[in-house]
This record gives C-alpha cells, sequence and structure tokens, in this order.
C-alpha cells in the first residue's frame, strides 16, 4: 500500500513525538530498531514512513523545535521597533528552552547531546534563524543601528554575544545565570553600542585618545 | 626518602609535562596506572608526588594554563586604559589558546575534554580569573563604565558577552569565526553600551519611546 502524504506527515508527527518520549523514559537516544519496535506500525510501513534514522532524526528535530519555530515567527509578523523585536526573538526561544530545562534536565541533556551528535541535521535551523535574524538587522540598521558593518558582520558579532541563550547546551552550564534581564541588557548594550566603529578604542588603533 | 619540596616540585611540573605529551602522543587521557609506568620513578616514589589522579591532573592543569594565568597577571600590571586593559585580558589567553588549536586541534579537543570531565579541578582557575576580572571592572568603573551596575551583575554579563573568547571549547565549533577584531568591536561595544541603564529599551519597560 502506498500511503497518502498526508497519512505520511502524520505518521511522521506522531512517531517523533513517540520516539522523545521515549527518550525521556529511558534516558538515552533511541535507536532506529527500537523505534520500528515501538512505532506500533510493520517495518516495511516504517520504511516508508522514514527512510532511515538520520531521516527519524529530521522528524524529531521539527517536532521539537516547532515551538522555536513559532515564535520565532511570530516575532517577526509584529511591528515592534528594532531593539524589542530583537530582544523578543532570543527570548521567547529562551524561555522555551529553559522552561524544558527547568522541567526535566536529564531530558533536556539527552535531547542537547543527540542535537550535537546529528549536529549536520539541525544545521538547516540554525541556518533559519540566521535568516530571521538578518532580516531583523536589516531593519535596525534601517534606523540607524549597527551602523556601518555589513549584515553578516552584525549577525556573527550578535550571535556571538548571545550565544549562551540561544545555544541550549548554555542552560546545562550556566543554569539560573542566565535571566531575562541580562539577555534585555545584552541586546540594549549591543543597540547602544555595536557599530563598525566599535574596536578602534580597545585595540588602541586610535594614536589620539580623547579625554573621558 | 623524603623528597624536598623543591624536588617534588621539580618532579610533578615535570612529569605533568611528560603526561601532556603522552595524550598529544595517544590521542587520549593518560590514566594513573599509565602516568605511573611511563614517569621513571617507582611507583612509590609517584604516590609520594601525587596522591591521587586528581592531584596529578592539578599538576596538568598548572602546566597547561601556566601562559594564561602569565598573560592575565601581565595586563593587570600595565598602566593601560580600562577598555584596552579588558580587551587585552582576554585577547592575550584567546591567542595563546588558538595557537594551540590550529598547531593540533586533535590535541587541543583531547584537553578540553579532560577540563570539562574534571572540572572541580578546573574551577579555581576560572574563579581567579573572575577575581582578576572584578579589579579590571572596578578600574573602569572608576572612569565611569558600567555605571550603576553591581560588579558582580557586570562580571557575569561581561562573561556572557565574551563566553565565546574565553571558553576553549568555542574554537572547536567556531574556529575562524572567531577573531581578535570581533573580540575588539565586543569589548568596546560593552564599553559603550554596558551599564544599569540598559534592558529597559528592549524588555519595552518605558512606555513613552523618543523618537529616533
Amino acid at each position: 500500500m502506498v500511503l497518502s502524504e498526508e497519512t505520511r506527515e502524520n505518521e511522521r508527527a506522531r512517531i517523533a513525538e513517540l520516539v522523545l518520549d521515549l527518550v525521556k523514559e529511558r534516558g538515552a537516544e533511541v535507536p532506529f530498531a527500537t523505534a520500528i519496535n515501538e512505532s506500533g506500525v510493520s517495518r516495511a510501513r516504517f520504511e516508508q514512513i522514514f527512510i532511515d534514522y538520520d531521516d527519524l532524526f529530521d522528524a524529531i528535530a521539527q517536532s521539537w523545535l516547532k515551538p522555536h519555530m513559532a515564535a520565532m515567527e511570530e516575532v517577526l509578523e509584529t511591528d515592534l521597533p528594532p531593539n524589542r523585536k530583537l530582544y523578543e526573538f532570543f527570548r521567547r526561544r529562551f524561555v522555551i528552552s529553559r522552561d524544558r530545562f527547568r522541567e526535566d534536565p536529564e531530558f533536556f541533556t539527552n535531547i542537547c547531546e543527540m542535537g550535537a551528535a546529528n549536529f549536520e541535521r539541525v544545521r538547516s535551523y540554525v541556518d533559519l534563524a540566521d535568516h530571521y535574524q538578518c532580516e531583523l538587522i536589516a531593519e535596525a540598521q534601517a534606523e540607524g543601528y549597527f551602523a556601518g558593518l555589513e549584515i553578516d558582520e552584525a549577525l556573527s558579532l550578535i550571535n556571538q554575544m548571545v550565544s549562551n541563550y540561544t545555544v541550549p547546551d548554555s542552560l546545562i552550564y550556566l543554569g539560573e545565570k542566565l535571566t531575562e534581564q541580562k539577555l534585555a541588557r545584552i541586546v540594549d548594550t549591543m543597540f547602544i553600542g555595536l557599530s563598525a566603529e566599535a574596536g578602534g578604542e580597545a585595540t588602541g588603533v586610535n594614536t589620539i585618545r580623547i579625554a573621558t
């Protein structure tokens, strides 16, 4: 029997959720064979739904990252000023991850390890987040922020400065040291201070220094 | 035979270097028993020098982090303005790590993994770096930077914004995306923008917004 596209999509989502539940229960990554056994469908049917483990992992990542995707898309559609928008862009995803971490740190850690081990499958989400972030940077630059920086430069600098709030593993190491208030301070600090002119003072390239 | 304190210190340094060489050669952490066998001294003598693996690891960390410690102490003693000083405080250690990473990425990665697995033994170095950084923050605040922030708040915010340049593992993930120019921009951005006032704009706590 050939699956309809709709049934296949529904089955992918259902089994991805099921595998996430199994990871939570067992405290370990679930092998492909176990996923087949636990899926409630025949091996032949399973292999119509997922070609291989990578394909299954794609569905798991899609399921896990769905709230993050929704949060980013919501923020992009708002009519907030650029600094509020960039803050919300990071904050909402951070809160989703933090709530998950607080609810079950062990499960969260396992998911992070799975993400690291299958990073190539997660890269498209990182790229999409970067793509959205570039839109926000362009909007900010239209209002005079991040002056003189190429979008890619601004993207890289911003990513480096907020990485503890976007890389989920940071929660494992820093936990309650990561707060929304600090994130807001970091975002404002970037909006106030980040431009192509920043850098000269610290490196001492300028030979004359205005007394402060 | 009881070892003199000087002999013991010299032997600790010698064996720590030897173990680092073995890690490099073998591409794996060196167990205590192997360290004993390779040390060129008897087990009884070895156990006078190192009580256990933790004690050996302390000597390895001391050896590995010696250039970082020297760099921090040198910067603290300079008479540079606060922004130059904080930049150099991060830059010099970053360059040491980057050079080591470029020279032998696999060895560097193994050392990072050893550090993560024995983090409690490395914590005192992190604490000391924080302590030095607090001195630099106090000097900067005396000149009006980071206004209104408690030293601990400023420390945490700065650490979060530059963490990719201080946590050595970042080199493994970000490699050439980490540059001295970006670090300089980040440091200047903090000096321009970071204060107790930062945060209100991004969170939208203020109800009236001045047109920009």
